[in-house]
């Protein structure tokens, strides 16, 4: 297998994209991406966001996602189309409508249920139908199937992130998986603020791609953290053109997706709002896998802990403050706690030289072991920087 | 009844108290406060923090509230003694047995079991006990029964606080309740980072007072959520002296308990670390009070409402986000959300006028309408601004 950054979404066969400037963002900032999957196969899968306030275009593309199968994926950034209420899901309908038409003109008979549609941006405004309409027309005939064309679709699905994010895996087996991510805050359990569409050509059942999406999610962006909130627009799609027509056992194909989804979400971590400290917290020694990532994860939600690590400062107190309110099993008193390597406190009390540890790199290792059991779960996350406090204190202005 | 803010825990008869500075925080501020019960009586009530990592004060001032009696409580600010092992609770042990030596030395036989040890500071580190145990023989010396010496002790227990918090409140019936509180960060449900000592001058049983206390702090301390850390040290402790020989019924009690303790956590929301705004979020027509109490606190506790808030930006869609995360019963289609008594969200979607709301003001009123039941529940909050990444990204250095 070989993992590559600067292909995505084309980079398995049958497959097109583009990516446009429709004039959905003032900024005039490319904000409309396709993918087009040209078979001979459609077989799809799709996770979404559970959070309870979803934008119509996850309630529409969670309907589509029931066929197991798509010709297409049309993303828009500049807007979440998110609270727009029935106009919006219409306005998310209208667009699938009018990419499966222009598909169909185009010479590929198509309906708008083949279509998934995405979008990202401010919750609360109505899309510029007009632009979104008349740049599908465009992007139809703009798509291209090669590299290029992938990484426009990337680029155009980007708000806040300041690089676009791709990841393609060539496997020795002749198949392919390309995906691209978006999404730089909101970024929580249960997806980020994250849009991901991914593509392989190889010949599986949709439930296969459920089977390997949904392992490879729960691993990657479910454990993903930036501030622990979850958008009402998470998307992640899976599309299987069977180009190669190559068949890989589940089990190669789970590494295949896991190993794509995986580097996706360390690109989506790299680059959240405001970073300067790229975290791992592992907990291990947890009586259960969920424990684990509970335990992980608290520490990772807490403010107090990401504000410290902002400034470097190895203040170990606050990660058993943290892991203290975890509703999990512990014992304060045999937690173990390391920094980078450097044992910080032991026995939940502190260690040598535990105050002079150096963090100031930006890439901090925070290692919990609670002694109490087996388990090991880790989760990515970000510091709490003045730039993040910047960047969404004025989001919407 | 009437509520004063410049009296605390000496306002109610038979309290004497004092503050000093005995060296253990390095500026040489104050840093050692003794509240001392004369009696004739000294039931006394406690609640603690929910966090399984305690420290060492909590350890023993819960062991020593089961006696439900109260002569007096010693509180450092300059080291939590928290994750110190067993000597760190040996030198909360130590410090509690001068306290009781010292006032038996002064002519009122004291035991070690009638002391209270609260401390409040960077956890981790062990307290420098020459200065804590020269500082007891000194502070009993000083304790003195006016105002000042409540004064004093309000000033001793501060950290990051910028003003002291004390409030009396002087009841029509002839009696009196007092307290002080500290706390700026760390404040979350389960109580805040917070050291709170009420006093009374009325004749009630240790059960009363545990009743008004506990529910007390259910509706003030307990739904003041500054950023969803809670603390390893928090303490409120309730003690009565009786020296009033008024006996109020349990709703008279807890009515005064409530007011007094309802003040002191608005004082404690108006100087939270980094605060530019106050903010009080309401979730009404919950399907229950827990409900409308979870909803509350997933908005108060979303980074991004949080940020939203401190550039006054009136980012409406955030809330929905947020509250589309908390397990609660809702309908994403009725909510309604209004800033300031503005309707900014009707039926899920954004009002008129909605992005023109002006939330440049110090205080903003979140109201979140589910329209699903009847029931209401508030939490304090603050904005997440600079000043709080600033003031807690460097604490330890």
């Amino acid at each position: 297998m070989k993992l590559v950054r600067d292909q995505g979404v084309t980079a398995p066969l049958g497959f097109r994209a583009a990516g446009i400037a429709a004039g959905i963002k003032a900024s005039g900032k490319s904000d409309l991406a396709l993918v087009f999957n040209e078979g001979p196969e459609y077989a799809a899968a799709g996770v979404f966001t559970t959070n309870k306030v979803k934008a119509a275009p996850v309630r529409w593309s969670e309907q589509v996602l029931k066929s197991a199968a798509l010709r297409a994926v049309i993303l828009n950034s500049g807007g979440a189309n998110a609270c727009t209420g029935p106009a919006g899901f219409q306005d998310t309908h209208a667009t699938a409508e009018k990419v499966a038409a222009e598909l169909s003109n185009w010479g590929t008979e198509t309906g708008a249920i083949e279509v998934a549609v995405c979008s990202t941006g401010l919750i609360g405004d109505r899309l510029p139908m007009d632009k979104v309409l008349a740049g599908v027309t465009e992007i139809v005939h703009e798509m291209a199937g090669g590299l290029s064309g992938g990484t426009d679709a990337a680029y155009a699905i980007m708000t806040t992130d300041t690089v676009p994010k791709q990841a393609a895996l060539h496997h020795d087996g002749g198949w392919n998986v390309g995906g691209m991510a978006k999404g730089a805050g909101m970024l929580a359990p249960a997806l980020a603020t994250m849009l991901v569409v991914l593509t392989t050509d190889v010949k599986v059942s949709a439930a296969q791609l459920d089977t390997a999406l949904r392992r490879a999610t729960a691993r990657t962006f479910d454990r993903l953290d930036v501030d622990g909130a979850t958008s009402t627009n998470d998307t992640v799609l899976l599309l299987s053109s069977c180009a190669s027509e190559k068949v890989p056992t589940q089990e190669e194909l789970d590494a295949a997706i896991l190993a794509v989804c995986d580097d996706l979400a360390e690109q989506l971590m790299a680059d959240a709002e405001g970073v300067t400290k790229r975290i791992v917290i592992t907990v291990r020694g947890a009586a259960s896998e969920e424990d684990a990532l509970i335990g992980a994860r608290t520490i990772a939600r807490d403010s107090l802990v990401k504000t410290a690590l902002f400034g470097s400062d190895p203040n170990w107190g606050r990660v058993l403050a943290a892991i203290g309110i975890a509703p999990i099993t512990l014992d304060p008193d045999t937690i173990m706690v390391s920094f980078n390597g450097s044992p910080v406190c032991v026995d939940g009390m502190g260690a040598e030289g535990a105050r002079e540890v150096d963090l100031s790199g930006a890439d901090i290792v925070v290692d919990v072991d609670l002694k109490v059991g087996d388990a090991t779960a880790s989760i990515r996350t970000t510091d709490l920087s003045h730039g993040y406090v910047e960047e969404n204190s004025a989001y919407s202005s």
